[in-house]
């Protein structure tokens, strides 16, 4: 009996969102996917195309800042039958905008909780299940504000710093153990159900292509786990070509 | 009556860390200090000392993550009769290094709490006091961790990066409005006690000015503090000419 | 008659090194490929080599430093029959170690103006022919030693990093007008004729996978030219799994 | 008899330039200077100004991009009777504002001969002379853009980058051997004459501490020459306190 790989995705929202493509793409990748995000509807659609597409998927709830869910998340990855853990994509995050002299100490660590903390979670787990194999991709989306404070931005650059050193310090130490550690920088705003929903004089107004691409994004992170170890890629940038940067 | 430039130290410990050392050059530049530390026994000495040379101080017991022990420290330095909030610094932080694959949610957590957090309550109540004003200094120690991700301190990395975007991201938001934002690079050892009494060979070996120079450093806060508003350092580095980087 | 997609890879030299492997990979994905590189031999041999394989090539002997040439490998390729120049990929460079106060003003100038100079002029006349199509993907060689200086390096570092400065200015003037310029941060050595010629017991010791493969490298310049304009990538770094960084 | 400490400017033109006030302020801290320049009239006007205000000075016409030029400069310098050469500031560079598709060669290769080749070339010299004294502090004069690409300023990028990768070089191959390299990253208008003649309008909507005062400038240099060995800057950036970055 052949093993089959299997791919893990935290931060699975709207079927058409980063997270949902993502997961479609690792399955068209001969993956099996385990879906994880916060709402149990959002991530069963999400596994119920892939399934009705000929895929192989399943959802699972997941709190990605609580430490026994991400535990409990690679242990069903884990025991996938004749399963092979080879791909974990982060992808959790939410920005707020808000001025600093106004952000209160909760919402500022809440955002650190879910884009940095979760992402250290998920991470360190990763790690955990995949140094003894010596393979597996370990990939993390981040931002631009991950390199560049910004008024009122403040609590998202932080977090989103800190998740890049987090991947930035995972590379160094167990790249030359055999895993990939990789980090997109998304630079832009995303082309997917939230961005259409809350602003859509925004994406409106960006025209033809002004925003990313969710299917592009995830070719980007599939090309970046088929890449073979003698030249791995541990940043890479994804911008939609009209945006100043 | 005339006013009295009032400052702020958060994050002081030992006498001769660098805490103690900002305290004394920004008494002796005729600031009223508030030596802000968790330990009382070390804060009181700080303080008597800078009494004793005829400058002007108090000792304020705070545990800098926590934003009641902040908002305190901020009112009782607006409380100084006729005094004026015109510097803050902050120099909370502990290094830990231990490899991401042993390390525990609540320990990653605790990094993060003292070294970037603290510094958000800091950098924020600064701003809150300051701006009416539109005037003064909030300085921030950072470290070369800020910049680069190693095997064995993500933990740190991933703090202090988010501490240098909550810097920067203030010095975008309210440089304009004339408050100095800088964040100094501290690369290497401090020649404190910490470091003196941990890993005297250590230091031994690194020779004469091998280590950073706590009056150095605090010089240099000094001169940011004093810089005209027309050439202000939102960055610089410092480190012993020795030091590989 | 349907239109020719038309490639021109500048720095070409042995079959067996980078320049020869973009050649090929362009050819191999539809392009008539121009071989530019300064000796008639090698770049020869690479033409014949895709000749024999099916593909589509010519040499075109270049020397990337003279305005001159490089303006007329542009007209030999836009007067390509039928053809349509879609890809310009940047490759020269020559690397030289020598300590800043031995080095000569001669020396630090070549450096500069095969790897700096040489890839304005190749970037400059890429831009003049593609911008009136507004489209086209401009890809240039880039090193570690562009974001940081290093002993005994000066020279290539200030050529590479200002190399870097200029693709990335590009990037920003004619992004937004459908031209991609990318910019590949190469870290660690290349396993081509070069390094194992030169430095036999060095890759010896890297092991397997521990330099950069050739054919890896160009599919990465491939993917980035074929990669939508929703989601472009503009800087990307590419090292062994072993390498340290 | 006692040694005098030697200072060196390089680039020096109006009296109310950047280049004049480091002069200034290096014969004020009791330095004898030599300013050196392009324009007889002009660094003449400089060494007039200092030996009137009772300070020490001497005028050498200097093209820095020439290698005979700096040499001679360098030997003026170390034939100061009881002289010490301490000191050497690079402030040379133009810049120069044009799209990169009708930016013609000569003129891209002039920008980088002012402002990275003659850094080169007195970086080099100082390193020369100075290394054996193991003592002495090389500053140069950067620019944001040394940081960052940007439309229509490819060429003034290039050039400036190279010199941050020259300075960062060299700050890490001798600063272990006594030398303090260090590289000023001055961002926004510097208040001199040139801004004043050209740009009128520009200086006048700045308002009031808009631009970056020279004297204010020059005071960082002299701080960082005072700096310890035991906590060296390598890099500070400057910018008026309203300046976007």
């Amino acid at each position: 009996m052949s093993t089959r790989p299997v791919a893990i995705v935290v931060g699975v929202g709207a079927a058409l969102g980063l997270g949902g493509a993502l997961c479609r793409r690792f399955a068209k990748g001969g993956c099996h996917v385990l879906v994880a995000g916060r709402t149990a509807d959002k991530i069963d659609a999400v596994a119920a195309e892939i399934l009705a597409a000929g895929g192989s998927a399943q959802a699972v709830v997941t709190d990605a800042t609580l430490e026994d869910d991400i535990v409990a998340l690679f242990d069903r990855a884990c025991a996938v039958p004749a399963g092979s853990l080879e791909l974990v994509a982060f992808n959790a995050g939410n920005n707020l905008r808000k001025s600093l002299i106004e952000m209160d100490a909760q919402a500022f660590e809440d955002v650190w909780r879910v884009a940095c903390f979760a992402g250290f979670l998920t991470g360190r787990e990763a790690v955990r299940r995949m140094l003894p194999q010596e393979r597996g991709s370990i990939l993390f989306s981040g931002a631009s504000a991950s390199l560049r404070g910004r008024a009122e931005f403040a609590q998202f650059a932080a977090a989103k710093a800190g998740l890049r050193m987090v991947a930035q310090s995972m590379a160094r130490e167990f790249g030359p153990r055999g895993l990939h550690v990789a980090h997109v920088v998304i630079d832009g705003g995303i082309d997917g159900e939230r961005q259409r929903t809350r602003f859509p004089e925004r994406v409106a107004k960006l025209g033809v292509d002004g925003m990313l691409d969710i299917d592009a994004i995830a070719e980007t992170y599939w090309q970046l786990h088929c890449q073979p170890r003698s030249a791995w890629t541990q940043e890479i940038d994804l911008r939609p070509f009209k945006e100043p940067f």
